[in-house]
C-alpha cells in the first residue's frame, strides 16, 4: 500500500500536513506535528467527546490537550530546526498499511556539521491504548552533545482558549512523568502518563513537566530516544452501553481526585513493561487486519499515474481514525480528530457522507452514530419546544451535551465591520430529515429490527413530528417556510426543494414504521398529501426554492477558478450573495444522489446541468455527491472529473486547505463517489442494485461491502462483476437491472 | 546615551532579550519580541493592575494581553524569518535615552534575494498612551512581493493558562481593527484599538483580527507599514484617589457593554489622526525629560572598559518603565510588565529594593507603593485574624486584591515526585516589617506629616500590633518562632536575627508615631524590654537563628559557580538544603545594609565574611546589598566586584537568566548600591550623610537625590564632592561627620 509522502519541508504546509498525517483510533487523534516547533505549527491531540464550553463562549469545543509529541533537540547547545542549515535529505511518510509516522532526514547545521535524524511515531489502534514515539540522532562527522527534552506540555490551548485545569503534575512509579487535568467547564478528568528511555532529569515549570536527557555522542554513534504515553479520560471508565448512560453514574459518586487516580494507576499498568517496538507491531497487527476489508482496491491502466488508489487509502484510513466505535455518547466532528475546525462539532455530514461507509464496512459502528442521536433525542425535544415546535429539532451543531452548538458569530463582514450571525441553527432544520434518512438507509442495509423498535421508529416518528409541526398552511398547501438547504449560499428561503422532498420521506417512513400510532399516521398522511413540492417547470427546472428562480445571475467562473476558499465572500457580502443565483453547493443535486428515482433521467441530467453552472463548489460535499449523480447520468467522464477534484479537497496543492483539520465528509464522499458512483451501488430498493460505470483508467475496482449481515466481496472490471459472499444463505441483488441471486458460490457477470 | 545593543542573533537570547529590551512606562509594559514568531519566543503585554485568577488556580496573574507586535512578513510567498537564509547584518538597540527600539537587518534568503529590514517600535511614557511600529522592507536586488500581515492576536496566554474572553473583535471608523475584551474571573475590562497604513484587507478567525497589507517591490524600493495602537482598561477610567477607592464605583453602576464602548471611543479618539512619528516625538522628548534628574552619571577612568554606566543606566530605565507613578490600587512586580515570572507579584521586593529609588527621585511615586498597602490594610488585618494574629499580616505576594497569593507549590521534588509546597506565606512574615520600615523611610526622606498622620501612623501600629501577637512568651523572653527571613534556604527557624531586629525596629516607630495610643505604646514598650535580640557570640558571630549554627557546613565553590540559577537543588532537596550551613542571601548582612548604627564596625565586618563564606546568591537580592555592606566597611574592591556581579544579574551572558522578566528589585538594589555603597549616602539619622568611597575606576560619579523637599544635585570625585540644590532654604548635611550647611549656593568639600 502507498504512503502518504512528504519529500520537501516546506513551512507553508506544515499544518495541513499536520491534518494529512494525523494518526488515531477513533477515540484519540493526534495531529502529525513535528517533534520539534516551527512559527505557527498547531499542535493538537483530541479525546473524542472530550469537550468544553469556555469562558464567556456560547458553544463547546473540541479540547486540545496537553501535548506530548513536541521535543526539544539541542545539539552543543544549538536547538534542531530545519529552518536553519541546510537539509540535505528530508522525507515524511505516513504509512496507510500500518499507521506508522516516519521522519528521516539528513541536516548540516549552520556550523557544517552532518546530522541524521530518524523519527518514529505510532498510535495504537484501540480504544485507552498507548502512543509511542522514538528519535534517533546519528552524529555523521563531528562528537556532539545532544540534548533532548521532551514530556507533557499543558500550555497547549485551542487558539489561545484555555479548556484545562492542571491539577497536578508529578513523577510516579520512578520514572513515569504524569498530568492530571480537569476541563475548566465540563468536568472531564483527563490523566496523561509518559515516560522516555533512557530516563533524564524531571523538572516541571509553567504547566509542562519534562524530562531533560544528554547523549555524548561520537561520530557515526546515535543517540536514541523512546517515549510512550498514555491518555485517558474518564469517558473511559464509565458504561458505555446505551441505557446505561445518564442512570449509571459510578464516576459521578467520586470525588475527582479519587477519578484521577483511578485514571493513573491504570494508565501506569497499561504503560508497564511496554516500549516502541512492541507497540509498533501491535498497531501494524490491527491496522493489516482493517484493511483486509477497508479498502476500495484498483488497478489501473497500465502507463497512467494514477493518484485515485492514494485518495481512496487516505479516505479509508481517515474514516477509520475519526470514528467512535461503540460509544453512544461520542460521534464523528467536521474534521474528526484531526484539528480544531468547527470546534469538533457533529453536523448532518456524520449521518449523510460518513455513515454509509460504516453502513457498508461495520453496521455496528454506523448504528453507533445513530444511537449517539437517539441519545440526545430529549435535547432535540426541548429544541424544538423552544422554537413552538413538536417533534425534534436535532441541533444544527452538536458536541457531547446533545444541545445546539453552532456559535452566534461567523467572519466579519468587510463592509459594515461587524461580525456576521450564523443562521444555521435558526433555519437549517434539514439535518432532521437527514438523520431519519440515516436511520432509514441502516435498517434498508441491515434489517436490523431490534434497533429499529427500540430506537429507530422513535427517532422516525419524532423527526416526522417536527416537520408536521413546521409546516404552515398558506395558499391551500402546507409549506415550510424560512430555511437554509444544504446549499447555504441560499438563507432563509421558503419552499426549499431539498428540504421539502426530505420532509415527505422522512413522514413516510415514520409512518410506515409506526402504524400503531394512528393519530400521528393521520396527520402524516394529511401532511404527505397536502405538502407544497416544488416539480420542474415548462423548462424542466426544478426551482431550488420559490424565489431562487427570480434572483440575478453571475459570472462565476473567477470563483470558481478557487473553489473552496469561498472568495466570493472578498468580493460580496453574505446577504448579497444570498440575492444572487449563486450556489455553494446545489440543493437539486444533494435530493437526486439522497432520493434517485424521485425524478426522471433526463430532468436530473438537465437541472445537474443547470445548477452546476450556477455552483461555485465552495462546500467540500459538493464534488463528490455531483460525481454520482453525474455517473448515474451515464457521464462518467464529468464524473470522474468531479471525483479527481474531489479528492484534491484535502490532497490538493492548497497549502492551507486543511489546515484546521482534513475534510471528513468528504473522505466519506469519496468512498461514497467510487462506490456509489462508479460501482452503481443503489440501496434504496429492497433489493441491492449494481449499475457499475467504471472510469475509462480504472482496469479493476475491488471492495468488500456489508449487506443485510452478508459481507459482500465485489470486483469490477470494464465490462465485468465479480460478486461473492462466502455464506450459504441466498441472497437477491440485481446487476444492471438483472435480476442474480448469490450463494458462497462466486457469481461473474458481463455487464 | 549607550544603547543596549544585540549585535547577533541567537535563538538562545530570544526571550532574555524580550525581557532586557522590554518597553513601557509603569502601567503598559511590551516585551521585545520580534515581529516574526521564533520556536519559544514569548510574546508579552501587560497592564499595571490586569490580574486575573484563572480557573483552577489559587493565585491571580498578571495578564499577558493580545499581541499587537507580531507582524508576518511574506515574500513570494516565503515567511520571512531569520532562522532561514543568510544574516549578512543584524544589530539591535534599545535606545535608553528615548526610548525606542530599532532592528536592522540585512538578510539574504534562501533563494539568494537580498533584503534590507528595518523596524522601529515606541511605547508612549504616559499613561493610557499609544504604542507604535513602523517596518521598512527593501528589495535590494529583485521584484518581489511583499505581504504583512498584523493586527491584534486574542491567542497569547500565560504560558496556556487563558485570563481573557474575546467579547467582541470588529472593525470600526473605517479602518481601526478593534477588540474587546474581559478577564475571565477580575471582570477587568479591556479595549485593544489598531490600525495600519496603509490599510489592507481585514479579516477575523480564532481570535485574531488582521490586516494584510500588500506590496510590489521593484528592486531599491521599500515596503514602508507603520502601525498604531492604543491599549486600555477600565482602570484607566475610575478615579484613583484613594479616598474614592472602593467608594466611587460609578463604572460597577454600568454595563459592561457600555464600559467597552466608553473604552473604545476614548481610544479611537486617541488615535485619530495620530501617527508613528508624532508619537516617537513625543516619546522622544518625556525620556529626553525624565534623564535630566533619573540617572547616575558615571566617568569612568580613561583607558577602562567600563559597563557600570549602562547598568545604571538601564537599572534607572527599567525602574521607571516598571513603577506606576500615582494610582494606590497598583504596586510594582517582582519583573515589573516584563514578564511573566513569579505571576506579577508583588513582594518585599518593592518596599525595600524598589522604593528607595523613587523616594529620592521621585517621591509622590514612592508614597504611591505606601498607599497601595494602606489601601489592603482591612486584608492584612483580616489576614493576621486568620491565623490567629492581631495587626495587619500583609502577604507574602500579592496583587489586586490585597489578598494573599502565594503560590501552594513550587516545583517538584526530585527524589518523591511530588511537588514541594512554598512556604513563605505562612511563615516569611519580615514583609511586615519591612512595609513599615517603608514608611519610617519615607517620613524620614520627606517629613511629609500629612501621609504620616492619615495613613502612615496606622500602617505603623498596625503592623506593631502584628508584631506583639506573633512573639511568644518562653524561656523569660519573648521569641518570635516558626518564621522564614530573607534567605529562604532556612525555613521555619526561631528568632531570626532579621525579622526579630527589624520588628524592634517597626515597634519602635510605631510608638514613635503613636504617642497617644496609650495601652499600645504600654504593650509596645513590654514587647522592646523583653524580646530576644540575637547577640554575638564570643567568637563575634551573630546567630542568624537559634539553630543555624549548630547546623553542618559543607563546601558551596561549586554551586557559588553557577550563583543564581538555584543549582544546589538538584543536589539536594530543599529540606536537606534547610539543615545545613547554606544561605540563599545572608540575613545578617541585609539587617546591617538597613540598620546600619546597630552594631559595631568590626562585628559588621567579621560577620560579612563569617556569612559570604555560607552563602550561595542564589538571591538576585543578596550581591548588591554585600556591596553596600563591604564598601561601608571601607572594602570598596570587595564592594566594587560585588556590585559588578550585580549588575550582570540581567545583563551578563547566562542566556535564560531573565526570560520571564527583568529582577526589579536588582535594578533597584544596583542604584543602592551606588547611592548608598559608593556615594556613602547614609539616611537614618536627622541629617543626610554622605560617607563615599568611590571605586577606583570612578574618576566621577553624579546624581539627583530628593531629601526633604529638596533636590541636590550631588558630584563627586575621587577625594572631592560638589552639592547644589539651587534653593535658598537652610539644609543640614553632614559629609564624612562634617556638618555643612547646604543653600543656593553649589558647595565642594575635599573628602
Amino acid at each position: 500500500m502507498k504512503n502518504l509522502s512528504e519529500t520537501k519541508f516546506a513551512l507553508s504546509y506544515i499544518n495541513k500536513y499536520g491534518s494529512l498525517m494525523a494518526q488515531g483510533n477513533g477515540y484519540l487523534g493526534l495531529r502529525a506535528s513535528h517533534e520539534e516547533d516551527y512559527p505557527g505549527q498547531v499542535r493538537g491531540m483530541y479525546l473524542a467527546g472530550v469537550y468544553n464550553r469556555p469562558a464567556g463562549s456560547e458553544s463547546a469545543e473540541l479540547v486540545n490537550l496537553p501535548d506530548i509529541a513536541g521535543m526539544q533537540i539541542e545539539l552543543d547547545g544549538q536547538l534542531f530546526s530545519l529552518q536553519m542549515g541546510k537539509i540535505v535529505e528530508y522525507e515524511r511518510h505516513l504509512a496507510l498499511g500500518s499507521g506508522l509516522l516516519t521522519r528521516r532526514i539528513i541536516w548540516r547545521d549552520p556550523r557544517g556539521r552532518l546530522f541524521e535524524l530518524n523519527f518514529e511515531r505510532v498510535v495504537g489502534k484501540t480504544r485507552g491504548t498507548l502512543i509511542g514515539s522514538r528519535v534517533s540522532i546519528k552524529s555523521l562527522n563531528q562528537s556532539v552533545r545532544a540534548v533532548i527534552t521532551t514530556g507533557i506540555d499543558g500550555q497547549q490551548t485551542n487558539f489561545g482558549t484555555q479548556q484545562l485545569m492542571e491539577e497536578k503534575l508529578h513523577v510516579a512509579a520512578g520514572d513515569f512523568m504524569v498530568g492530571h487535568y480537569e476541563t475548566i467547564e465540563s468536568d472531564r478528568k483527563i490523566v496523561i502518563a509518559a515516560k522516555v528511555a533512557p530516563g533524564g532529569v524531571i523538572t516541571a515549570k509553567n504547566r509542562q513537566i519534562k524530562s531533560q536527557v544528554t547523549f555524548d555522542l561520537q561520530p557515526g554513534q546515535a543517540a536514541i530516544l523512546e517515549k510512550i504515553v498514555m491518555v485517558s479520560s474518564d469517558l473511559d471508565l464509565e458504561t458505555t452501553n446505551l441505557e446505561n448512560v445518564g442512570a449509571d453514574r459510578r464516576l459521578s459518586q467520586q470525588k475527582d481526585s479519587d477519578v484521577l487516580a483511578i485514571l493513573e494507576s491504570t494508565a501506569l499498568a497499561k504503560l508497564a513493561d511496554r516500549d516502541f517496538d512492541w507497540l509498533k507491531r501491535e498497531v501494524e497487527k490491527d491496522w493489516a487486519k482493517f484493511w483486509v476489508t477497508g479498502r476500495v482496491e484498483l488497478e489501473p491502466k497500465a502507463s497512467t499515474v494514477n493518484t485515485d488508489q492514494l485518495a481512496l487509502d487516505f479516505a479509508s484510513y481517515h474514516l477509520e481514525i475519526m470514528t467512535p466505535k461503540n460509544d453512544p455518547r461520542m460521534s464523528v466532528g467536521a474534521k474528526g480528530l484531526t484539528g480544531e475546525g468547527y470546534k469538533g462539532h457533529v453536523f448532518w455530514d456524520t449521518e449523510i457522507f460518513i455513515l454509509p461507509y460504516f453502513l457498508h464496512h461495520s453496521p455496528e459502528t454506523a448504528k453507533n452514530m445513530l444511537l449517539y442521536r437517539y441519545h440526545h433525542l430529549q435535547d432535540a425535544k426541548e429544541k424544538a419546544q423552544q422554537y413552538g415546535y413538536s417533534g425534534a429539532l436535532f441541533p444544527w451543531e452538536s458536541a457531547f451535551s446533545g444541545r445546539e452548538e453552532t456559535p452566534e458569530f461567523a467572519a466579519i463582514n468587510i463592509r459594515t465591520g461587524k461580525r456576521q450571525r450564523i443562521a444555521s441553527a435558526l433555519a437549517e432544520h434539514h439535518i432532521v430529515a437527514d438523520i431519519a434518512y440515516a436511520v432509514w438507509g441502516y435498517f434498508q442495509a441491515t434489517r436490523d429490527q431490534i434497533f429499529m423498535e427500540k430506537y429507530g421508529r422513535e427517532l422516525l416518528r419524532e423527526t416526522a413530528e417536527f416537520w408536521l409541526s413546521r409546516a404552515v398552511w398558506q395558499d391551500g398547501h402546507y409549506q415550510i417556510l424560512d430555511v437554509i438547504g444544504p446549499d447555504e449560499y441560499t438563507e432563509h428561503i421558503d419552499n426549499n426543494a431539498y428540504t421539502n422532498y426530505l420532509a415527505v420521506f422522512n413522514v413516510e417512513q415514520a409512518i410506515r414504521f409506526n402504524q400503531d400510532a394512528t393519530d400521528f399516521c393521520q396527520r402524516g398522511a394529511d401532511f404527505l398529501a397536502n405538502l407544497y413540492l416544488p416539480v420542474a417547470g415548462s423548462d424542466g427546472i426544478i426551482p431550488q426554492d420559490d424565489t431562487f428562480l427570480t434572483k440575478p445571475q453571475i459570472d462565476l467562473e473567477k470563483y470558481k477558478q478557487t473553489q473552496g476558499k469561498q472568495g466570493i465572500l472578498l468580493d460580496y457580502s453574505r446577504a448579497e450573495v444570498i440575492d444572487m443565483q449563486i450556489l455553494k453547493q446545489a440543493d437539486l443535486v444533494m435530493l437526486f444522489y439522497l432520493l434517485p428515482h424521485l425524478f426522471p433521467a433526463d430532468i436530473v441530467a438537465q437541472n445537474l446541468s443547470f445548477y452546476e453552472e450556477r455552483t461555485i463548489h465552495d462546500s467540500s460535499l459538493s464534488k463528490a455527491i455531483h460525481a454520482i449523480v453525474a455517473c448515474r447520468s451515464g457521464d462518467v467522464d464529468t464524473a470522474y472529473r468531479f471525483f479527481q477534484e474531489a479528492c484534491l479537497i484535502d490532497l490538493g496543492t492548497d497549502p492551507h486547505s486543511s489546515d484546521d483539520g482534513i475534510h471528513a465528509a468528504s473522505t466519506g464522499a469519496i468512498w461514497l463517489a467510487a462506490v456509489f458512483g462508479f460501482a452503481g451501488v443503489d440501496t434504496t430498493d429492497v433489493r441491492l442494485h449494481f449499475t457499475p460505470r467504471l472510469p475509462e483508467t480504472w482496469q479493476k475496482m475491488s471492495f468488500h461491502f456489508w449487506w443485510q449481515n452478508e459481507k459482500l466481496q465485489v470486483e469490477l472490471k470494464q465490462g465485468m462483476i465479480k460478486l461473492s459472499k462466502g455464506s450459504t444463505t441466498e441472497l437477491e441483488i440485481e446487476i444492471n437491472g438483472k435480476l442474480l441471486t448469490l450463494t458462497d458460490r462466486e457469481i461473474e457477470e458481463r455487464i
